[in-house]
């Protein structure tokens, strides 16, 4: 939700510049002031200010034109400010000659459907000025100014130390969602290898999350890793550079993560998809023994109502007190009775029925 | 459709050539000037051009004879020749020591059958001049040159600032194919995991296309990357290599999304396959669950369709109102109708009904 | 099991601390030495201590509080601090301006579970310390601190050189467990192949427990490698590097074996499931290879129990010393016996029975 | 076939060495001449020979010592001279102090059996001399040399053009071979998916012979590429460079095409197999739905052959004109006529028929 | 089988060292020469020694102990000392201050149950020395020193020429093992595609002893790239370069190998395992067939044997000659006979029979 745009900042604007700008505000010796027109503002930062001093301007889903009357005070590279309006950019750090435009892909984690939501957000970065650009409904942002205000040696870093808050508050993010997505492929083994009913697309769903995880992430192990490693020439400042190590640190923790979830998936789709084959079968010899058991009787019941002319079994009797009596049924009966039971307890043996 | 070759571009040629030479142009301060003999313009922009001023001619399906025409006057190395001839070639920048020769794949994505078709596209980008050369049917160029005329700006880049219009183009096709694949995917994906009915060869051709949208994008990464980010002999104007840089990113973009989706469509693959057998298996358990329920009426009725003397079960009789009546059919009947019913309802309770 | 503080070891300190520091020592010429206060004795060193003279304190969970008491003598950079009391970290060496920071994943192997835990041990590396922080159960420091008192040339070497001792530890841990693991695989081997009853999940989980190991053991490989193999600001011994390239080829070989498991594990994993499937199928082979030989009396018997006016078979009979006897059912029945017989050895040869 | 040594070749030799050598010439200003004793002619060719002017010697199947006689003359080392005598190496191109050695393997397609056959030659590249070594029956050597000659530009580049040109008409024959696999993956692609019968064998073998291409083409990408892009030592000429540069291509993109193919093989493979699965499962389902059928009117069959003392259905009469007319016979078997057609229709209607 | 110590060489020795010390020899100008005590002659081929001459003393499964005698004399690094006593090391090549370290991991092809068994050998090389420590049974030593002392010229090469022949058998023995596994994997196909019986554990073990070929050979192949590639300060002799390179070329060879043999062993298990299931199906396929030709007659018969008042067709009949011929019967028999005929013939068709 935009807040009001700061009173303080006096140039009129159009209307929709108030939806459009979030916030904006001057950091002096890391202290908030109001910001004026910012080309007035810039060029006194620019002649007298102290070192650290910027402007950070927050917009929102500007159009070319709404981000136009920003820019003709800020002078951005027309490509930047191309990818900033239409979105949809990989993950990455642009450097251009007066700033560094970087693109991140904050990602959000939505519980009831476990699916991951990758967001966009953007930052160029001046030697005085810093603008962040939130696109989509993901707002990693909400809180971090007010945080950082109450930070004044952070503030103090500068443009690149709010660029670093920002990249560690969206690496962080990918960490939480780390565990989370670690926390759903437990849940997704356990069920699979208890038998406890799951569904393949849960699997693949997941999959298919780990991958968008890892497109948002690994683009940017590149770049954040040159901001640190080597003499990168927009960040000079000795402890920032340590800072951001420990984000890149952070980021390849993280990846690594992904690379194994990914192969456990994998495994564990071809499992559980392999599981249910052998619980069908299973099913299907339980079946099939019950069947060969009925077979039994009803063979040997087809044997004694043949109408053979003779058949002695039919008769036979034997003399119980003088009374003659066909035991020939009761026998059969038993007989059927029990080769069932036999073949009941063998199947049962081995593990059939 | 090749539009007639310019009336005021002057010599003569045979009939041929005019339905080779698609367009051709001189282009001085950003405007579109008619172009007389070849070899004489060129001279002229050599000695006395302004920077950015440059020839450009448009070829199609030329031979090697009709090529000649235009190449006695241009001096183009006979490898790049050939290959632009020949055609069927990866995509590449190969640089020669006056000039640049580039090779790209357009492709084209035919929405009713999903299918992607790779077309050819070959620059040939001097100091003064470029040329053009369309392969096949998919011609991207149909409109760029009209665009580019409109804009001085862009023109005023001269041949380089052309051959990037081109393949930002041809990377613009790009995106627009990832996602019409995703789409697909995701319509793959969905299907298959909804029991809808799918077919695999509708599955492994779409991998077949990803796979040749892999080979006509990624050897392209390598030489675009190098364009903008080495000191690059052909392109030393800074912002043509931030041009460069930009598309080079759109590119990385594609393939990386290329790559999920070769990745997906294996999962997805053996995914339908297994849920093929799972379906079937299920069919056949239900059917063999049904023939065990028939199975036991049919052993019961064989027993009593013995023939054995006595059979107390066949004449029981019960004295109802001093009528004898026998109930042994009712009761057998009844107790199979039970027996059925049992099974039935455990077969469901199962599952497997 | 935390040891009492070292009762030498003067400073006094809230009770919590006792808990905290494991233990803390001076080493001096390879001999321990009871510890000041820590800012004095680093003082001392640093002005008049011998090469390879230095402090070793041992903390267990410390949390922020805690660190920050040994820290204010120490001038750790924060951000390292902030990974010790967090925990969670990737395997890691970390260059600040005046430490070294490592991170380190003890594994433990429990034996009854097959199960890979691991553990987490940091070292902060000085010019004149080390701090050694462990987190979690998994105490691979036990002992080692002993082992090493008993070898004043080892301790010469100085906070690297125990470093070294460290790293040589926790990777000769991962030798014992690479073994471990490799005696799980093969029972597993013997047992998927031997039909010996195994659960696919015992695979699966030793797929899983060989991807903790990996992720344990991978990130230390460029590290370490880099500890020796160039010139490292750090590690100025050539003792030292020559010591640290023996730990790092013993890594190297653990990872190797590693990735063999993994490979195998997929194999193994896919070939007891196809194993299961066969066995199943094979059972159901059996049963409807039974079901097939009861049916063939079943519908011989049939035929005979037809209620049609004329059949010879049923009255067929021979004059047996002037008796008429009726042969028929005796002769049924044999030829009953006898296909039964013939079904079963030909189902016998086919193995199928 | 070995044509007859060069008569003009003055030197006596054995007579086996007509059999090995094939043909040997000395190319001078780009026109054949003959060639005397080889060490003279090297000599004159060294003191006064112009640029490009060079010696070619064709061999077939030499042992050590036939080689011998040639290699006394040519100073060629020991190490090259056995991998050509012994053959069986992997493609490659070695760097010798004054020669290069060069092992290629020419591919033969065999259409009946979809084979590809691996050949070998060999070149040994001096600063005036080359020397070719043909292993085996695939013979790509033939035509060329005539081909050469009639194209003096081209041997008037000397040792390396000539060795170009071989490595030229090696990876034609690959390309032509890619185009062969292509459509051989094609046909199996199209027999797999439209249940034409195919054996699972053929598509292995495919696989089988993929490998057996990329064995041959992939190890040649490396050294083909060093030859061009960087200051290799036996490359001076810059057109040549070229030309080594526009074979590179054409390999890269065979060895492109060659994992493609790979990756579709062992996806259709496995569809494949699949397939089978799921045909044979189908043709269960229609049997057992058949015996379904079948058991409804044997179990009410059953039901009407036992012999209880009264069953209503069974003397079931109505009076027909004064006639009783018996009609429980006639409503049962309807009665099954009509089951059985309804399960019919609900199986047709399932798929399952 | 140690052979006994030199008897030349002179120095006392506990009655073990005998048994370790396999030989020992001094080796000038390529001539073997008895060896006295080991400091002295060291000392005084240092001083005096041409280049070239070198002492070669061969250990087999020495202690610490026993190899100190040795080592005393010879200053090795004591963590090279190390790893020859413990062992079970990775193929590597190690460089000390005054010493190549080089452990190598021979192959034993044991033709009976097709097993590779990995034996160890570790050599170190120094200026004027090479030791050589075998373990284990495997012993590929045997017969090498003979043969190199009937090869002047090799052994003017020194101790690095040894290690070039000691590595070359080495790696010649894998080239054998290669091929080996090769006939192996081909036997395997055939077997696979021919439905011969094979189990699935053979292919499953060689795909397990590939895994261990790889391990010990693809560990080695950086490092003896190494040793000839760049300018390696143990091996300056030019000739020594290409030697190692030679050697080098095989191992790759034989790696390229090994990982195809990986790849096809994946398919062949998966096609194996597939086929197995394809064959049971179609026994099942072939089993129900017959069951549901025997459930045609038995329906039929089941009819005719119902109870029915009045059924026509037990009691139909023709006057033939005044004879009153009940017809029924046969009439029925004979209509089972064509059916049960008529679907024998459409399985048999369908391939189901
Ligand atoms: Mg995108
Ligand atoms: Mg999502
Ligand atoms: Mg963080
Ligand atoms: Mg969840
Ligand atoms: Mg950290
Ligand atoms: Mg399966
Ligand atoms: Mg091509
Ligand atoms: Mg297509
Ligand atoms: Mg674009
Ligand atoms: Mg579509
Ligand atoms: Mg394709
Ligand atoms: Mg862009
Ligand atoms: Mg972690
Ligand atoms: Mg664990
Ligand atoms: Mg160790
Ligand atoms: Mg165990
Ligand atoms: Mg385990
Ligand atoms: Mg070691
Ligand atoms: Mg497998
Ligand atoms: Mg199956
Ligand atoms: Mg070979
Ligand atoms: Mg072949
Ligand atoms: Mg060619
Ligand atoms: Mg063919
Ligand atoms: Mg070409
Ligand atoms: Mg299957
Ligand atoms: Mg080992
Ligand atoms: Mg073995
Ligand atoms: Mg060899
Ligand atoms: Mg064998
Ligand atoms: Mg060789």
């Amino acid at each position: 939700m935009p807040r009001a745009v700061d009173a303080a900042c006096g140039r009129r604007r159009s209307d929709t510049m108030a939806l459009v700008i979030v916030d904006q505000a001057l950091y002096a010796g890391g202290t908030r002031r109001p910001c004026g027109d910012l080309s007035d503002e810039l060029a006194a930062l620019r002649s007298s200010g102290a070192p650290g001093d910027f402007l950070w301007i927050g917009l929102k889903d500007p159009t070319l034109a709404e981000f136009d009357e920003v820019n003709d005070e800020l002078g951005l590279h027309p490509l930047a400010v191309e990818d900033a309006i239409k979105g949809r950019q990989r993950a990455k750090v642009e450097l251009y000659d007066t700033s560094v435009f970087v693109v991140l892909k904050p990602l959000r984690y939505v519980e009831e459907s476990s699916d991951i939501e990758t967001g966009e957000l953007m930052c160029f970065v001046g030697d005085r000025f810093i603008v962040t650009v939130r696109r989509g409904e993901a707002s990693p942002l909400t809180g971090l100014r007010h945080r950082l205000e109450a930070d004044p040696e952070a503030l103090r870093r500068g443009p690149m130390g709010v660029l670093h808050a920002i990249v560690d508050l969206v690496v962080d993010g990918y960490r939480v969602i780390d565990e989370e997505v670690g926390t759903d492929l437990e849940d997704i083994e356990t069920r699979v290898f208890s038998d406890d009913g799951i569904d393949s697309s849960t699997i693949y769903r997941l999959k298919r999350e780990v991958l968008e995880f890892r497109r948002a992430a690994a683009p940017l192990a590149a770049p954040l890793h040159a901001l640190h490693a080597t003499d990168h020439p927009h960040v000079t400042d000795h402890e920032l550079r340590l800072l951001f190590r420990d984000v890149s640190d952070h980021l390849q923790s993280v990846i690594e993560h992904v690379e194994s979830y990914d192969r456990l998936l994998t495994d564990v789709l071809g499992a559980h998809l392999a599981q249910v084959t052998v619980q069908q079968n299973s099913d299907m010899r339980r079946i099939s023994a019950w069947v060969a058991i009925a077979a039994v009787p009803t063979m040997v019941a087809g044997i004694y109502g043949m109408n053979f002319e003779f058949m002695p079994e039919l008769v036979a009797s034997v003399d119980v007190g003088g009374r003659e009596v066909h035991y020939g049924y009761f026998a059969v009966v038993t007989l059927m009775a029990v080769a069932c039971l036999g073949l009941f307890r063998a199947f049962k043996r081995s593990g059939w029925l």
